[in-house]
């Protein structure tokens, strides 16, 4: 649990670190940058890429009836106009009447603060409704193709639900999983990269019989799991909730919603949400199922596990990081640590340390990613890999060259230990869970 | 090597391969389609899958001086205009003057199918270059602000460029990796997922002091591994072939560039390009190098491998298909295959075995990819699982029962054997060659 002092600016200082050791940049940062984008640097490509191995993992090999899909960002406009994103997936917009700026009509803080700067009364206009989705043209005769890019990944689920069906032969309940990008032109991004204009998604449709009990139970089913999926990757308890959409809140498909929400520096905010879409998305599509066994037809209902990938690797940042003096540590859970271990000689002018270290190195990224450094002092290099989440270091001494083994170290409780050679590929099996 | 009689209609059986087991589906198919984008179904998405964590593998993991990236798809338009992009990015068109539709000035084929149609002379105009670029629009004032999907990840490689050598101390020479979708305007794509107008790209950014010996030996080095890796993977060596660009081929960026190209069912053609892009790019972003020991400051040159994920797993498939009799089969590499292992019981009435076999699968699946089967009989399994290349089928029967050993088949032999259970994963281990 953080102390309020370790709280006290805990976004800047993970902004900061980002931008320090290559976990996120601002996109396009050397041309003023463009509000709402973000570039994941070397080590934040490598955090992202680990949350989207785990959960491929935990929600499809490790289940019997999860699929995975991956459709294209860009598809046919009607499927925006059968979805009703066309026409309903929009946010309330008012405009400065003296400045004409325009602001989400339910983010009174930033009305607030807008109001502030003006030297006189701020009028402003109704609300109106504004499009979310993102425009895009293709062909080459004026006046172009209008179409979109994707506001939800989920629709590329359901378009290709047949095609799903009659390739896998899949049968109720069973569910298709995506991760993948989704664009949503907002009007207000902010809070780093919480509010994105590009965002990466991790989802599963679950499709089941329509029936309103199976549909609580399976809806119950994802609340829990994906909650201790969070958990289990290390987000504290404390920080982890659940809140209930009120109907007026609730998307457009949904019927029933709920998010797991995270108690950020601004606020407990969507992490997750866990939706119920009835049949919406299948009987828009005019989709229908058919039991191979009875032959009944139904339009099946969908319980929807909707994440993001960008937000969970914003909150696993912010949950694991402390300072302990002048020691900043991220304790990420190993199976999200950028780097498995580090690896050192003692010093590096001593070939004998050096070759021997390499030779572990060698050996262990044949099975993990670790990561080299033989600068400075150890000292300097455990703060170093403390401050991007390496759980373990492993230094080559001169007592290595006498019994062949070396000096670990462990980022949380800071303990040092020896360890044989021959053990540390089992040993960092272990700190993984393998 | 394949027969002439196998070579016939390769493409075509291709695709409808994709389609009925799951591998690509046309995108947006249930709304008429929208011409050059595709879905990756749930074995589309694995293969595809493997192809970039493979791609990882040997060209992050495995390196010394190579870090990877995640840049946004969407960037300041500022930065394609630095890079040229807005300017000559472009294929040129001529447009028919009897029907005004507009084809690639250099598809000769395309455009005498088209005067074919024509019960006239046709005449053309002269051909006018037209921008690859994507238009996509941000805001919510109008006019809304115009930029770009990226037509090549590559520049936001370079704009971060600063970022990552500040943030992680790498040193020249070094590499930055990254895997991305990139969008081109295609006038015509075609050729199943070959020129698509979504597509991912895998390249490597890999950045050398300005010298040009240095960098013919570089661009060599990149030339050879980049067709190991590929002919490493499966491919055949005969269908493999390097191809210089002629001057006035190459792209606005490149000093020089070669292909390796891939003899596909329609004719040689680009797998993945490598480009001598000399300090184009850095320099029209303005960016220099410091060297951290001499003090020296220069503009470094870049080496660029370019590969397509998409051309690669079309290519990966056209290559690995064969027909003996009435089975088909797909002889992927089991690194790529999307699942290493089938498990059966010989019969699904019998719940000994089916528990067995269970046993077996669940703990398969802790370390590899695999599917469970007990449909039909066993033969037509196997045909099933080898149209999808999983290499190796794993039947419990009677004799499991008796002394905990199970009947093994492999894909590409037919050979049968019998395996003990406790020795399957290293089995399997050394199938995928660890």
């Amino acid at each position: 649990m953080k102390t309020e002092a370790l709280k006290n600016n805990l976004l800047e200082k993970i902004v900061s670190l980002c931008k320090r050791r290559g976990f996120i940049f601002p996109g396009s940062e050397l041309y003023g940058g463009l509000a709402g984008f973000w570039d994941y640097g070397p080590l934040g490509v490598e955090l992202k890429n680990n949350i989207k191995k785990q959960w491929w993992q935990d929600m499809v090999y490790r289940r019997d009836n999860i699929v995975g899909l991956d459709a294209a960002i860009i598809m046919n406009p009607q499927v925006w106009e059968a979805s009703g994103h066309t026409d309903s997936f929009t946010d309330p917009l008012v405009e400065c009447k003296l400045c004409h700026k325009r602001f989400r009509a339910d983010q009174e803080d930033k009305i607030k603060e807008h109001e502030d700067k003006h030297e006189q009364t701020v009028e402003w206009t109704e609300p109106r409704t504004f499009n979310l989705l993102t425009e895009v043209y293709l062909g080459v005769t004026e006046p172009k193709e209008k179409t979109y890019l994707r506001g939800e990944i989920t629709q590329g689920v359901f378009v290709n639900f047949a095609n799903v069906v009659s390739s896998t032969r899949v049968k109720l309940p069973f569910g298709i999983a995506q991760i993948g990008k989704a664009f949503r032109n907002e009007i207000t991004p902010g809070n780093f990269t919480f509010r994105s204009r590009e965002f990466e998604q991790m989802e599963l449709e679950y499709f089941i019989k329509p029936d309103e009990k199976e549909a609580g139970k399976v809806f119950d089913f994802w609340k829990k799991e994906r909650l201790a999926w969070y958990a289990g990757l290390g987000i504290s308890q404390e920080n982890l909730r659940f809140r209930e959409h009120a109907a007026d809140e609730r998307a457009h498909y949904a019927r029933f919603a709920e998010d797991i929400e995270y108690h950020s520096p601004f606020g407990w905010k969507e992490f997750e949400g866990i939706h119920h879409r009835g049949d919406w998305d299948l009987s828009r599509h005019k989709l229908a199922y058919q039991d191979s066994e009875t032959g009944e037809e139904y339009v099946p209902w969908v319980i929807e596990t909707s994440g993001g990938v960008d937000r969970a690797a914003l909150f696993f940042l912010l949950d694991a990081y402390y300072e302990d003096g002048e020691r900043i540590v991220l304790k990420l859970n190993p199976k999200l640590a950028p780097y498995k271990a580090a690896v050192f000689p003692l010093v590096a002018n001593k070939p004998e340390l050096v070759k021997k270290a390499r030779e572990i190195y060698d050996e262990l990224r044949k099975h993990f990613t670790v990561v080299w450094d033989d600068r400075g002092n150890i000292g300097k290099r455990y703060y170093a890999q403390d401050e991007i989440g390496t759980p373990f270091c492993i230094t080559v001494d001169y007592q290595t060259l006498e019994n062949e083994s070396v000096t670990t170290r462990d980022r949380d409780t800071m303990e040092q230990g020896r360890v044989k050679i021959e053990s540390l590929v089992d040993c960092l099996q272990k700190k993984l869970g393998h």
